[in-house]
């Protein structure tokens, strides 16, 4: 596998391509033509053979892909052939949905602690989590080596709460909080911020 | 304005500085050097600058940029800078958080609609919310003129619900559903998928 120096824009666009081929097996296919496939995400099948030749061959020219096959190679290259254990900081309502989004056990992301610093919260219990308090996270993220965490805290304390878990051992964040995290080089942030994507489509109006 | 051809990835850089220049409005200060708010974004100064000079000029050679004066502009040029309607499809758990995350109405984005499509839930409250049948989307969408809207169904209903509602007018949609949608290209799409951000990351860890 020649994967040191793909683009970021590249590795990207690999979860579409597996999100798009599960849903095919899930509807019972086998293979698809990189047209179709093309088609169906709305991105041109040269750009996907071009995105998909930095790892390998994957496709028979006239035949197209084994959508199984192709499916397994995307989970080892992006890591996601394992369970995933992941941190979840902040028990609002934000965290709440979070906690109980059915997706992440799918895919094989598994939330395993919850922590808020809210002293009501903690102790009691959130689904099947019982709230940690914020207090614990480093011991608790370094002992169960923890490296994949979500923010869904308020954006005045999620710096905060990066700097702990990142001295923690964590090396990449998906943050809720409408805020640009300060991280060193070696630690991966991923953003959602409705508004932000909103005001991304507005200018086109 | 010069914003005819302006790339997409530009566009998309727009709303962060935007965020950063309210956090920093709301913290009470009226100049940054652009070397400060690059730091702030972990993104180049002169990424900024080249960003901006797209539309105009902004700052000033050794004072640094207006914050209030930069953040009107990008208002204006986002067209942020009025009141948005939104409609919002799917009143499930996730509907209910969107329908109750405050920072849409602070920064201009009304949801006016919400719909559903079961039976059970029809003319049910959700928060200030009356939930509307799916049968009714066009008729109101068309007659409130709404361009904007968020999706948050089952991947498997989500292509159904964009094509109703571009047929009804919508030129820009929010989706949650984890499917990539099938539409005209004068309609913006833009994604948001818990799973595919963690699996951005993942392939680095």
């Amino acid at each position: 596998m020649i994967s040191a120096d793909v683009p970021d824009i590249i590795i990207g666009r690999l979860p579409v391509y597996l999100r798009a081929l599960n849903l095919l097996l899930e509807e019972g296919r086998e293979i698809i033509a990189s047209q179709e496939l093309a088609d169906k995400l709305g991105i041109s099948s040269a750009q996907i053979r071009k995105d998909l030749s930095h790892f390998g061959e994957f496709g028979k020219q006239g035949t197209g892909y084994e959508i199984k096959y192709l499916r397994e190679q995307l989970r080892k290259i992006l890591k996601v052939d394992r369970e995933l254990d992941v941190a979840l900081v902040g028990a609002g309502d934000l965290g709440h949905a979070i906690a109980h989004h059915g997706n992440f056990d799918r895919n094989g992301f598994h939330i395993v602690a919850v922590f808020d610093h809210n002293p009501q919260k903690i102790g009691a219990n959130m689904g099947r989590f019982q709230i940690l308090g914020s207090e614990s996270m480093p011991t608790v993220i370094q002992e169960m080596g923890i490296q994949l965490a979500i923010i869904a805290v308020p954006a005045d304390s999620a710096q905060q709460v990066a700097d702990i878990l990142i001295k923690a051992g964590v090396r990449a964040i998906l943050s809720y909080a409408p805020i640009t995290l300060n991280v060193p080089s070696k630690v991966r942030v991923q953003y959602i911020d409705p508004v932000v994507h909103l005001q991304r489509m507005t200018y086109y109006l």
